[in-house]
């Protein structure tokens, strides 16, 4: 595989991500598919920690994916074990029993139950996986288990990413500060031969795990679902969210009602909006990052499938590539979408510049303008349907020569 | 915009239509986007000629979408008007008034009333389309309406198409013979700015006008409906079926349930089967006609979203495109369809290799010789699904850099 430059849409630097009470961790080189870089993540999880989940839609999921649903209802975790290189999946039997003896292993080094202990996989799919990698790096891991630097499991779980992805937010819980820390990867829905968006999130704050679930299906709507990198859904999606219940003198929240979940929640939605954008900038080819609004749909859900089919729409997302701005196309999205809407009703805007209205072309509409817009790495498009008040967003990347060229020439 | 090369997908030249009766056209250069190149279409029907449509199910439709379907109810047709270079889309007030400008002007051509004519118009979208171009050259079309030759029209409905579409077959009706002629034009569901797919079909057969509207309906579901290029659709997708009833001695088909009706219906599912794989072989940089094919599916609504949503597929596009076997990729698209499936049941085959099996890669396949079979042109890919008997074909094309290219790089 060719090495692919940083993508340019990136940030900077890694953030700082703080330790985390009650979490630690541990990465190792264990040669699934890669040389000379980690694959490996064990995550320990001090007893009592509380777990919510969210996973692919796939009818077709990954080995990992069945194990983490049927160890989900317990609500408790004390370790996480996650593999990039491959993804253990369409991998039969073979591949639920490598799940089953890696849990068992993980679970060894870590001092725990293997029910207890989480899975996740991204790589290839189809190829069996050997568990005998993993041990050969586990007894070791074991020694290693820290509570830093973070920069470490966001490294070890990328594929085909180009920069690790980590978010941190400091959050009251009622007269204590808590912590809230993320990694993520992604690259394509499915990156090439590989799969998969996965995320990992942690606090320290004490939070039942039914409640934590709660929080983590509400949050997931407007974040990790309301993003498209080229419409392919990974039949191993994996989100994760541990509270360790670490912080000291909070008292355990065991009600969804809890006055002191305000802050929290928005906490966590914004952790998870910023992994989510991450995975987005981080697009296979991406070069500019677009957010799509809609306003004036007959309602909210009206909103996002409009709002989804400008964004997985190919001619969309080739027209931004190429800085055009190609409002036909989105007039054209529109009307596939399905969903109400009158022609003569429609306006539409790249950035500030209004370039159709009442079905037409705005008659004001300076396209040497809209072209300087489009020049930019973020590009907002808003539609408004002019028939209700519902609105969204939902976040894509553009649709570049890249995108196939990684894609399609992977193997060649 | 840059020329590009025919398709290597072209047939080697065009087919031979012979004339058909009570049927005559004339093409024009009426300069409306392109210089030195044909963009309009008069065709013109005897007195009797019987028609039916099926359109664009966009919600943002064009205006001349708006014109036939007021028309089409009457189920007779004298004219047809088709321009390209300007699809008459998003225009408003000033866009319908064109169209009934331009359709007044036809039927003086021709000889009839504006409500005989359909109109059809491809091209850049939100542009306002000046009526006044087509006056300039109808007068003059009036006095050279012929019979033949076919690649003319075929010629002028072109927009970014890199070869003209015809087929045609002759068919028993009863103990005559009659002929089918159709004409298409293709390129992207949207190509460059420009919409959509258009095609017209024409038989001397006499054919009441809801026996031709039920075939047309029919036909179209396994036909135009069964391909896509890149999931997007056009706002001003045609098709037209004109059926004049020239051909001598053949009494008029009144009722569906009439037998000598099956010979004729599969000639024109064949005819209209050819236009839809003529269009996908010159959908935008392809260079892989790709079939796909679903079997064991619960239904045959099943099995057509199953196969869309591998056609669809981005990822399995681009793995074509790169001659990658890459079977992880349709498991991907089967399981994201939202269909019932079963890993552990799915087969997949690329041609007649068997390359996965009860939920896991086949373990006699051979990657060597996938990866010969993914050098062809035509590639066949079958997924059994296991479960019930639904069965159906869609077909695509790969997705390449050319393709981003074109969209892409189109007004840079």
């Amino acid at each position: 595989m060719a090495m692919t430059a940083i993508s340019p849409l990136a940030p900077t630097a890694f953030p700082a991500l703080p330790p985390v009470g009650g979490v630690r961790f541990a990465t190792a080189e264990a040669g699934i598919k890669y040389a000379d870089r980690t694959d490996v993540l064990v995550m320990a999880f001090e007893p009592g920690t509380t777990v919510a989940g969210v996973f692919t839609r796939s009818k077709c999921p990954a080995a990992p994916i069945d194990w983490c649903k049927a160890a989900l209802p317990k609500g408790r975790a004390r370790a996480l074990l996650v593999n990039s290189g491959n993804a253990n999946a369409f991998t039969g039997k073979r591949g639920r029993e490598a799940v089953r003896i890696s849990a068992a292993m993980a679970a060894k080094t870590v001092g725990c139950r293997p029910s207890d202990v989480f899975v996740a996989s991204t790589g290839v799919i189809g190829e069996p996986i050997d568990p005998a990698k993993f041990k050969d790096v586990l007894a070791d891991m074991a020694g290693r288990l820290a509570p830093e630097p973070w920069i470490q499991p966001a490294n070890a779980i990328m594929t085909t990413d180009t920069f690790p992805k980590g978010v941190s937010r400091r959050v009251a819980l009622g007269d204590r500060m808590v912590t809230i820390n993320g990694i993520a990867k992604g690259a394509g829905m499915i990156a090439p031969d590989m799969a998969t968006m996965l995320a990992f999130v942690v606090t320290d704050a004490p939070i039942a795990a039914p409640v934590l679930q709660s929080l983590l299906s509400r949050s997931v709507r407007d974040s990790f679902n309301a993003i498209t990198v080229d419409s392919d859904t990974s039949t191993s999606d994996t989100l994760l969210l541990f509270a360790t219940g670490a912080a000291k003198d909070v008292p355990r929240v065991d009600n969804l009602r809890d006055r002191r979940l305000g802050a929290f929640r928005q906490a966590l939605d914004a952790v998870l909006l910023d992994l989510a954008h991450q995975i987005v900038k981080d697009g296979e080819g991406a070069r500019k990052f677009i957010e799509v609004r809609v306003d004036g749909a007959v309602s909210k859900p009206s909103a996002r499938r409009i709002a989804m089919s400008i964004a997985n729409s190919p001619l969309v997302k080739t027209a931004i590539a190429g800085e055009d701005a190609n409002w036909g196309r989105v007039v054209m999205a529109v009307g596939k979408a399905g969903e109400p809407a009158d022609r003569d009703r429609l306006a539409i805007w790249f950035g500030d510049i209004r370039v159709a209205f009442r079905g037409e072309r705005d008659p004001v509409y300076l396209e040497a303008a809209a072209g300087e817009y489009m020049k930019h790495d973020k590009i907002i498009v808003t539609v408004d349907i002019g028939l209700g008040k519902g609105s969204d967003r939902v976040w894509t990347c553009d649709l570049t020569k890249e995108y196939v060229a990684i894609n399609g020439d992977y193997r060649t």
